[in-house]
């Protein structure tokens, strides 16, 4: 008798917001390993935006998910068993596990980390998230010291880092963030120079009093209307790293209006995904684990308990209900 | 008792589209020159779309242009008196004259040309349009023999320099005009491998069959609907040049709905103003010139006669009534 596995599926494809009935949770047994095969114990699930993209037939980043395979994510976990000398019994390792207790690798596309730092931290600012923030702010936006630098979304995982790496780098720092306890806690916990509520009333003229010299660098991860007033306040020859469209996934409108303001001002879109960008990931880790353990970099976790809380947990990442980087505390 | 001039002014500024009561023609005096001035006889005065934008009060790409003062404009001439020993008289010289049949110069930002090819072509192909194409499509656009090119405006005095230096450089060159007789002439004269009409019934299916393989690199000038169509079909990692959006030109909305194109094609979109990378016009023009020279690249011209006809012509432009290069023939 093998090893019992819980894995939740695609059941369905959603037509406008993701529901829960869009995953099925299923028990399987786990295979025997092969010759070169290890199985992964998952610890922490991370839950991101960019899989709603991938739960859809349309065109996404990658080919989209296909109905009743196991939902794609990453994963920290340690080998529990082996038939891989490269990959013993009780190392911790980082992959691409999915919304799964236990997963099958070959080896490839995982990667060993050390236990110094929580584990949880290699799914988010010294994982994934963080090196989407080192890339898309340090190559696409290349900010220099002086210049204002605004993030939205600046409270999630990636765009917490953001803002810290844009302080480290001697920018004025700027979030975007929906509700004010994201905002206290961007500014507060994390150091930005400001953070404005796009939720808020005031939300224009707010804006405009925390980029006091406009604009150099945007790291958008929300699209719409925030994209819009961002770009409204671009200074010439501003860099634009375009990570994510999260006001979009549920199927709703995004459209631009300010496009004016990237041929007036002589400005650089980009949209990027930072897998693609494989090379640059140990410089990125490298800056990140020091940045962590020195405490100049602070992240906050949502964590939801167990796998079977994963829907849930992603409705409610979609809905901007979490904090900072939200995991699903799968094991260990 | 001076020389008589006549200038165009801006009178006022227009509340949607231009019309020719927002230009005033004025008869002064030239004043007599001082040392190092040299006075210029325009023979040829280009009608541009940037013209547009500094008609109005909002922010532009440079200062918009105070009322009452000569229409600014690109003029090619002939010096006709001179206190300066490097600009002797009956040289031949571009330079900003603006709408007027003689201007005063200091010798700053003005370009000695050959006679070699006719005058008029230093306002297109080998001019400030050519070398907006130039920089465009090659600094930006960075096409790859074999990959396809569509560029708007195909006819345009800029959109049809986009599209012969991309078949020069062994691209698929795919144009975007306004009207079967554009059409024509993109494919027939210009050699381009295919041109779609955008104010056809069937434009969508067309331009689809016109790029069966995407677009690797677009160069946008209209905005709007045209630009969306391009970004629904471009390929991973295009680059797009944001060169104008004349769609706009008149106060329209020009909002974009496929900014989701961008992040998921990981697409570069730069916007740019040519007259801020001089240091590559020499390189530009060198090739231009000798592509021009070589029938390489062709070109047509709308030539407005007097200077009395700019606005008549400038209206005309802006609807799209010309064909190619939209010039006044102010004298010689």
């Amino acid at each position: 008798m093998g090893i019992r596995n819980r894995q939740w599926l695609l059941a369905s494809r959603p037509r406008g917001p993701v529901e829960e009935s869009n995953f099925r949770l299923v028990e399987t047994e786990v295979p025997a390993l092969r010759d070169g095969e290890l199985l992964v114990r998952v610890h922490y699930l991370s839950l991101d935006p960019y899989m709603r993209g991938r739960m859809d037939d349309a065109k996404s980043y990658a080919a989209s998910q296909a109905l009743g395979e196991v939902m794609i994510g990453g994963t920290v976990g340690e080998v529990v068993e082996s038939r891989n000398p490269r990959w013993p019994v009780s190392e911790l390792v980082v992959g691409t596990g999915g919304w799964q207790e236990l997963h099958v690798s070959d080896g490839k596309g995982i990667m060993k980390v050390a236990r110094g730092l929580p584990e949880s931290v290699y799914l988010g600012a010294v994982g994934m998230p963080g090196v989407t923030a080192w890339y898309g702010l340090l190559q696409i936006g290349k900010p220099k010291a002086g210049e204002t630098v605004v993030v939205s979304a600046a409270s999630g995982a990636v765009g917490s880092v953001v803002g810290q790496l844009a302080k480290l780098r001697g920018c004025r720092a700027v979030g975007i963030a929906g509700g004010p306890a994201k905002c206290a806690h961007v500014v507060n916990d994390l150091g930005f120079d400001a953070c404005v509520d796009y939720k808020a009333e005031a939300f224009r003229e707010g804006f405009k009093a925390a980029v006091p010299d406009g604009i150099d660098v945007l790291f958008e991860n929300v699209g719409g209307a925030v994209f819009d007033a961002s770009l409204a306040r671009m200074n010439a020859f501003g860099r634009i790293a375009l990570c994510g469209l999260i006001a979009g996934y549920g199927g709703q409108d995004i459209s631009l209006r300010n496009v004016r303001s990237i041929l007036v001002n002589r400005l650089l879109v980009q949209g990027f995904i930072v897998s693609e960008h494989m090379e640059l990931w140990p410089e990125a880790l490298k800056e990140l684990g020091a940045h962590v353990a020195a405490g100049k970099i602070k992240y906050r976790e949502t964590v939801a308990q167990g796998l079977e809380s994963a829907p849930r947990a992603f409705i409610g990442l979609l809905r901007g209900e979490n904090l900072g980087k939200q995991l699903v505390k799968v094991a260990g």
